[in-house]
């Protein structure tokens, strides 16, 4: 008899979540003698929690087809890390409590490294209580920190979209730099990782054109050497183009964001390292300067989605099933670079214990030696994953993005439970 | 014997200025009876006073053609306003000199109300100094603010950018509110017209999505009634996507993004009306936030350009040469919308005494009674003006955006010019 299967977004979400779910629930039409229904938590894990599940077989195929082209997480997704079964095992027993009462055997959770974390932990505990779960995480984040695989889904689009808008804005500044702005400063996600950082530098096609500075959250802050090299770019180009990662910090490890300003009300500074960068410029070296945070533009950006990243997180969600299918638990698809030029990549496999809690930086050589611009062996290793447009489709001049109907299975449990 | 022209991109760029160039330059390559070469001013109208001038007659067909693939200015533009012919008329004297010096007959300024207003003296001035120029204005400005014309070229690519990116990140944040950011804030430009911020409300295709919230320009900041509506926007949906200009102001004419407020240092606030707006969503209604500023981004998007607006950028260049070549003078061409749905349009033209130095603010019925949203009205209006995709071409996941060799003329003055 088949089990049926529950499917669940995690974290922050990105432009190609919803590819790896229709990537879960295709996969899982494929395979009806093992898997029943796709039950999806609405708001992820919460969903499963509070018994909330969303009944993906209601929805048509022309449905889950348009998941590829849509951003954001389509059944909701959440920031909610379960505690450790010491701390909290009245959660794990009611997982087990509503996929008992829903014949639920496949467990997937489709998220970064905190939810492999979890993943693991369902894997193991479900089978500690004597109820095993077949638990697979499916890989995605913007932020491409998770080990083992060469890179996550959710990070190509990203890098795609940052790469696109500084190469754009950089010729805006360039153009216009004689008589107005001289220093245009970009922010991008990524707190402890510098990869979107990177992705900015391939914008700069040729050389002397934007981005000049990349300030990675790897590289601790060294004010002087920055305004120095701020200085010495304005004057050789007539401009210059800095690229800042959210998560920059100095050497103390104290971040930039959270200088320990304060307004007037006693408020806090309000946040954005691009302003207080732009400040710094302004009142030491007294350039004109604009500053922009794309914040969630970067990551929803579906319009400007790498297809490299798109058919990736596909595949991801695709072969999630197939290993559950195939028996396996406590393990995560990965994306294995088979080659760079020309760039080829195949589905493997790897355990959580592997994967759970560990953060994937930069490598120091992805970094040139002054720590202000990504090396020809990142370019490498970045280029591959923007490759390819794929773009959505458009009605009345807008990206046309699906919208599921959601409906809710009926509940099967007498309890409420509190979060 | 043809005369050659003069051809300047002044302000602010946009992702559809080089459009306009590729217009007249196209345009004047068909009319040699009467155009001999188009010269451009390097870094606009600087490229005049300081007789920097670059010979576009160098350019290849494909190369000219790449420039409406391409944003940013690809001559230079400037934000430089001369003075009126009392306070400083060695600056017209000085213009005569290079364009007699370069046998030029024709004067082209692509801009908005500030370059209109010049674009005006010069067909006046040079008329009165006895060497008479061909002087066409070539609209421009993503501000939408000129008059007559239905709309300004540079617009519609904005609007389409900003609307998508609302959208977009609308439902990012949809999806993660139930545990996450509740309240998600956009800037965007348009200091005294609020057509950019109206543009954003284009993405709220179903009810209840985002944005809930517009503030224009237009409409004196009432904190109250904008926290007011954000709680019940929360309570209702889930959250709030609000969009604002970045003119936004106070009752009094206090500009929000400048409130007076000091950090630590003595300095004033670093910027930016969106942190201004987060910082109050948190302070008064304790809700998590997060805020985009795009700053350059939203105005250089090409990859997202409108295909219409990108066509009429490139009508309105192709006009002002025909207008120029019949002998009109002090005129500029303008979009008349001769049907909305079906959407149809046609070149006009409209003298300058009329253009310059008026701007065009929203009409208080296109937006709503509650002051924080678009009426139909308004979307009827603004929805032709996003229609339409005109991707530019990508090599190795970037778009592929032209250089020009951008060949200085040989000075033919003796004398330097001090701006």
């Amino acid at each position: 008899m088949p089990k049926n299967a529950f499917y669940a977004q995690s974290g922050g979400v990105t432009a190609v979540i919803n590819a790896s779910a229709a990537g879960v629930i295709e996969a899982a039409r494929k395979h009806r003698k093992h898997i029943g229904k796709v039950y999806a938590g609405r708001n992820g894990i919460i969903g499963a929690l509070t018994e909330d599940l969303i009944d993906t077989s209601k929805e048509s195929p022309a449905a889950i087809k348009g998941l590829r082209n849509t951003p954001g997480g389509a059944f909701g997704s959440a920031r909610y890390k379960l505690k450790s079964i010491e701390k909290n095992r009245r959660e794990y027993e009611r997982l087990v409590e509503v996929f008992k009462a829903h014949d639920i055997g496949y467990f997937f959770l489709n998220g970064g490294n905190d939810s492999a974390d979890t993943c693991l932990k369902v894997s193991q505990i479900s089978q500690a209580m004597g109820y095993p779960l077949t638990a697979v995480h499916v890989p995605k984040t913007v932020d491409n920190d998770l080990p083992i695989t060469d890179c996550c889904p959710g990070f190509g689009s990203v890098a795609k979209y940052v790469a696109t808008s500084m190469m754009e804005a950089g010729l805006d500044v360039e153009s216009m730099a004689k008589t107005s702005t001289k220093v245009f400063i970009m922010e991008v996600m990524g707190r402890h990782a510098g990869w979107i950082t990177a992705a900015l530098g391939l914008a700069q096609t040729q050389p002397g054109t934007a981005p000049h500075i990349l300030l990675f959250p790897e590289i601790p802050f060294d004010e002087e050497k920055f305004l120095a090299a701020v200085k010495m770019n304005v004057e050789k180009h007539g401009y210059c183009a800095v690229g800042v990662s959210e998560g920059l910090h100095d050497a103390d490890g104290k971040f930039l964001a959270e200088s320990g300003i304060k307004d007037a009300f006693g408020h806090a500074q309000l946040g954005g390292v691009a302003p207080r960068i732009a400040e710094l410029v302004r009142g030491k070296l007294g350039l004109k300067h604009h500053w922009a945070v794309a914040d969630y533009l970067q990551r929803a950006a579906r319009h400007i989605a790498s297809k490299t990243d798109l058919e990736q997180a596909y595949a991801v969600g695709k072969a999630a099933v197939e290993l559950a299918v195939a028996g396996q638990s406590g393990v995560m698809p990965t994306i294995v670079r088979t080659s760079s030029k020309p760039y080829r990549w195949k589905i493997g496999v790897a355990p959580l214990t592997a994967i759970a809690n560990v953060e994937k930086k930069m490598p120091r050589d992805f970094i040139t030696p002054d720590g202000f611009h990504i090396t020809q062996k990142c370019r490498n290793y970045l280029s591959p994953l923007i490759a390819g447009e794929a773009f959505p489709p458009f009605e009345n001049g807008l990206p046309k993005y699906a919208r599921l109907k959601n409906a809710a299975v009926k509940k099967k449990t007498k309890t409420d439970f509190a979060l």
